[in-house]
């Protein structure tokens, strides 16, 4: 029966509530997530606060058939990372910093609107209207490290390179950190 | 006076009507754009094929004041990358490859709901309407490699690994090829 029902029902599957395969919001955006959805006109559908991922990819590399080797929601050490890598898969490895990403269902075309300015203004530049029919905003921003590290079971790259990675990777969680802040709903 | 108007004054800037810095249309896109421009309810405002940047970035991180050192709209070797790095700045410099990025003017909300949907189905899943005033849709995907290459004027990769580089931004060229030629408006 309209959006007040489709969000009560979201908000009542507390954990499912997040769509996102994990099942639970990220601890770095729990407070942004609470935010929106004690909004009138908003809540959100899906949510990642931002996460680094190694992901062995299959020969087509689709993305639905990679397998993610490690993923972390925070700054990373060049030891976790080496720890993850010490096994290494036949696949291509690749190394891909993601920033936050948010879908969030909105009353109607006005608050859709003003959600998507707000985002775009704070340097959010990937933000839209994914669909007027269930009304989805997306947030999304282009601050990305996406590299391949390894493949055939070898590394390509050597510890001072992955340590750089993993340098400008806390960096871009840094300021990931900083836009989210300003993110006021 | 609304679409047909703003339509009619953009065409007409022939050479300017792609807002893009290079003020002209990318070639593999040229037909494209034409058949967009075509079409009754759209109208192209601005489009990159794709395309492989070195960028020379500022401390601040900010695009802005990058300065681009090389950039291709087709497949690359390793000999014009090489050459394109023979004389190092001093900033950072990151092998950036974009895929297709494409903002269309629509009639209205209902055309630009069909635009989104069909590019979200094809694989640009970074497609949504950016602004439901101007009605302008943004056509865009995730395939991307965005690495670090040099630093305080030296390489922090060797010549085997950017071969690399340079091979898997041909695959993404070609990828990104087949998603434009199913780009069927």
């Amino acid at each position: 029966m309209g959006f007040d029902n489709d969000k009560k029902v979201a908000l009542k599957k507390i954990i499912e509530f997040d769509k996102s395969k994990k099942g639970s919001v990220d601890k770095p955006i729990a407070k942004l997530v609470e935010d929106i959805n004690s909004k009138n006109d908003f809540y959100t559908t899906s949510s990642c606060s931002g996460r680094i991922v190694l992901l062995a990819q299959s020969e087509t590399g689709k993305k639905h058939k990679a397998d993610c080797i490690f993923m972390s929601h925070s700054k990373i050490s060049l030891k976790q990372v080496k720890d993850a890598l010490e096994k290494l898969p036949k696949n291509q490895v690749w190394f891909r910093f993601e920033p936050l990403i948010l879908h969030v269902a909105c009353r109607n075309i006005e608050s859709a609107e003003e959600l998507v300015k707000l985002g775009r203004s704070i340097g959010f530049k990937r933000s839209g209207i994914q669909s007027t029919r269930k009304m989805i905003v997306e947030i999304c921003s282009t601050e990305k490290i996406d590299t391949i590290i390894a493949e055939k079971g070898k590394l390509l790259v050597n510890d001072s390179y992955l340590n750089i990675l993993v340098r400008e990777t806390n960096k871009k969680f840094e300021k990931n950190k900083e836009k989210i802040k300003k993110l006021k709903i």
